[in-house]
């Protein structure tokens, strides 16, 4: 009896003491922030991106320059057990050269700067010249839609500035340029002028993607938000305005292509995934330092995090850096298509694509429950950044993943500034805040944690 | 029985209909929300401010005439009742011309910008050229004592970057400049070097005050970062250095000064008070737009926000532009004593002096009982971008209100940027963005919508 309650008495000592020394959620949490605030690792990973490669817009010499540098990077300095390449084929459209120009006549004649669409068509050599006919919604175009033949397209419907949510002002006013030029295509347009998606008044161009579908493909650019206004200030006063622009657009075949990948293999289920990333590709006009190459070193980071902390994941944690997000998302599918048929059991995919600024919440597309569940985490989290986790979109490039389960995350960064740079000349590495950089990647690293120690 | 149910019925409807048209919490913080984030008035009372006036040190011509612009701006612009001056005398330390001189003489000869303290002394009229003592803290310097007569004391002692809460990190190395040259002198050192109060490495000095107490001012500056490493590296590998430094800086008598105030008077207590407020004055050296030009047009826009939404506080909102915050604290004191003389009861009194950057959290100076209290008010305020209430300090400015029993609350808004500018001639109107400004504003404007209504 005695030698019994000894016996308790030491396995009792040595679990209260492994106990004791296990550190608490919060406590690596904040190794992990604290980590990611001193190695500047992935902000140097991202100045090179930014700044020696630049623009890698799908089938670019960019893109296939950025793909051999992250995978070095990956392999060299990152922790991961293993680093490869999927190959996908992507598309390939080109701005071409020369620059865009474009002219508003009224009274007066105003060069203005514009950038084109992606997927849109060259105009004619010497350009296209026609009147403006204004919209601000789809479905005003459609109620003109006699009127449109032979005219240039203008949509004009600001984004709002009353959502604290910029995200979704984006996604109330971006059907204008994703959708706006086919229809203006249907209806006998010659070519599309739209509002760039963005909330401050200013002399900068946004381009971004736009779907024909089976229409034919017309010429269609963004013209700045000041520019924008100034046009919309003609036509409102009367005047016949013309508008003239020349694009050189090249709609080439799809070339090959690769989605990044690195695993940090899990020492209990290898088999089991946690994916965290971002896209690769960026358009032309910039660096993608935001949009994201942010969200690419971020993912890296996480796993280097660990690596530092010498934490071993239970599970693997693969990082992926998709290809093609801007203009196909065929890396997000081929990844997608790959996982499902081979049964790859997914715990959770995390994306990192809405900037790289200083961290705010997470918002899983997920039930009600399952985000419940995950609420306890926001304690540990909030050192991060983090204030709440909600349910709400993942990712564009991790939504394909819904069959598998996983739960899908978002990353959701602070967004009064993210579409002051999206997709225009200023998304640039000068634009990046060290600090918020690395408190993005300690989120996802502290979020990755608790998935992994908990599901 | 058949006419008292048909008497309930109509009072029930009447019930159930004003309820049904009273804006829940939610619903009203919104339209705050809203109504701020369209409405720049705050923003372009701040443009004026920072270009037009810019630095406004007490006593100085540029502190005079924001006070005007201020009371003006007030008086004809945000709503309110009342707006009136609160004569207070603030000390009057000027820099001197021409611009403070440096050099770093090791090996090489190296000009470097440096920015005298505030209360600091005038070297003499050639300079100071002296060898260089470092001491990382106060305790280290008391243990060099005796090395340091005739010296410099370089005091380089970097801002913990590990600490998510910059101002934590500021609170642990500013006493280097706040106290450290008043030791220095008691050692008998000739002049003071401080490493800016700065998380990046660049090339902007950042001023501040610094107290002498009962000991001889001496000359003190504060060197920008990248030059408190140079110097510290130089000084590491043993190289003899001497620092030459050439201050011009005058300390002249008391000058009358103001706090600026207006008023929405309540319609249920007028006598019962919330106030909110910044700090008027600024350093000489930028156009304290972060520090605190934010603050007061924030706090201003509460009221403006009040007036636009025709909500009638049921308490008294007193809006104050605290003068001489930054080397004298002598306004916040005037306000208090009077307040406390007068026994005006203070509900609230919450301060914006932490950047115009977006919302984050509160931090309430109360007992722990009274920040749960406060809970309920954290839903209703998440779409302005506040995550959560916690208990912490306040602000400068309302601290000395403390023996009203008043709620202290500081307006937390992301830190990550704020150290970069703080002080420094970078901290000018272009560093704000409009709707991180505005969103400052719609937080205070909700908080103290929700204080009225329930305390």
């Amino acid at each position: 009896m005695k030698n019994k309650n000894i016996v308790i008495s030491i396995i009792s000592f040595f679990f209260l003491l492994a106990f004791a020394q296990a550190p608490s959620d919060k406590e690596v949490v904040e190794r992990l922030t604290k980590a990611s605030l001193v190695n500047n690792q992935a902000y140097e990973t991202l100045r090179y991106l930014c700044k020696n490669i630049g623009p890698r817009l799908s089938g670019s010499a960019g893109e296939r320059a950025a793909i051999t540098y992250m995978e070095a990077q990956m392999r060299n300095y990152y922790g991961f057990d293993t680093v490869y390449l999927q190959p996908v084929m992507v598309p390939h459209w080109e701005r071409g050269l020369p620059e865009e120009a474009a002219i508003i006549e009224g009274k007066k004649r105003i060069a203005v700067s514009v950038v084109a669409l992606g997927n849109s068509a060259a105009s004619p050599k010497g350009g296209i010249n026609a009147p403006i006919i204004q919209c601000n919604s789809l479905a005003e175009l459609t109620a003109k839609a006699h009127e449109v033949k032979g005219k240039i397209v203008f949509f004009n419907r600001p984004m709002n500035e009353e959502h604290f949510h910029t995200f979704e002002a984006y996604g109330n006013a971006v059907d204008q340029r994703s959708r706006g030029p086919a229809l203006a295509s249907k209806y006998g347009a010659v070519g599309v002028v739209v509002r760039s998606m963005s909330l401050r008044i200013d002399e900068h161009p946004h381009t971004g993607n736009t779907h024909f579908g089976d229409e034919q493909p017309i010429p269609a650019v963004a013209i700045a938000t000041k520019h924008a206004d100034f046009l919309n200030k003609r036509l409102t006063e009367g005047e016949d305005v013309f508008f003239y622009m020349k694009t050189n657009c090249i709609k080439h075949t799809d070339k090959p292509s690769f989605n990044v990948i690195g695993e940090m293999f899990g020492y209990q289920h290898p088999e089991r995934i946690i994916v965290v990333g971002g896209h690769l590709d960026a358009w032309d006009n910039g660096e993608g330092a935001h949009d994201d190459g942010a969200g690419c070193v971020q993912s890296m980071q996480v796993v280097n995090l660990f690596r530092i902390l010498k934490i071993r994941p239970k599970n693997t944690i693969r990082v992926v850096l998709f290809a093609n997000e801007e203009n196909g998302l065929r890396g997000a599918i081929a990844y997608s298509e790959k996982v499902i048929s081979k049964q790859e059991p997914h715990i959770a995919a995390i994306e990192s694509d809405a900037g790289g600024f200083t961290p705010r919440w997470f918002s899983v597309d997920a039930t009600d429950d399952k985000v419940a569940d995950l609420q306890f985490f926001v304690p540990a989290l909030k050192q991060t950044g983090i204030g709440w986790i909600e349910r709400g979109g993942s990712g564009a490039d991790i939504g394909p993943l819904k069959p598998t389960g996983a739960l899908l995350i978002g990353f959701r960064p602070d967004s009064q500034r993210y579409f002051d740079l999206h997709h225009a000349s200023t998304d640039v590495f000068e634009q990046i805040h060290p600090r918020e950089l690395a408190l993005g990647a300690s989120a996802m690293a502290g979020l990755v944690y608790l998935i992994d120690k908990y599901y």
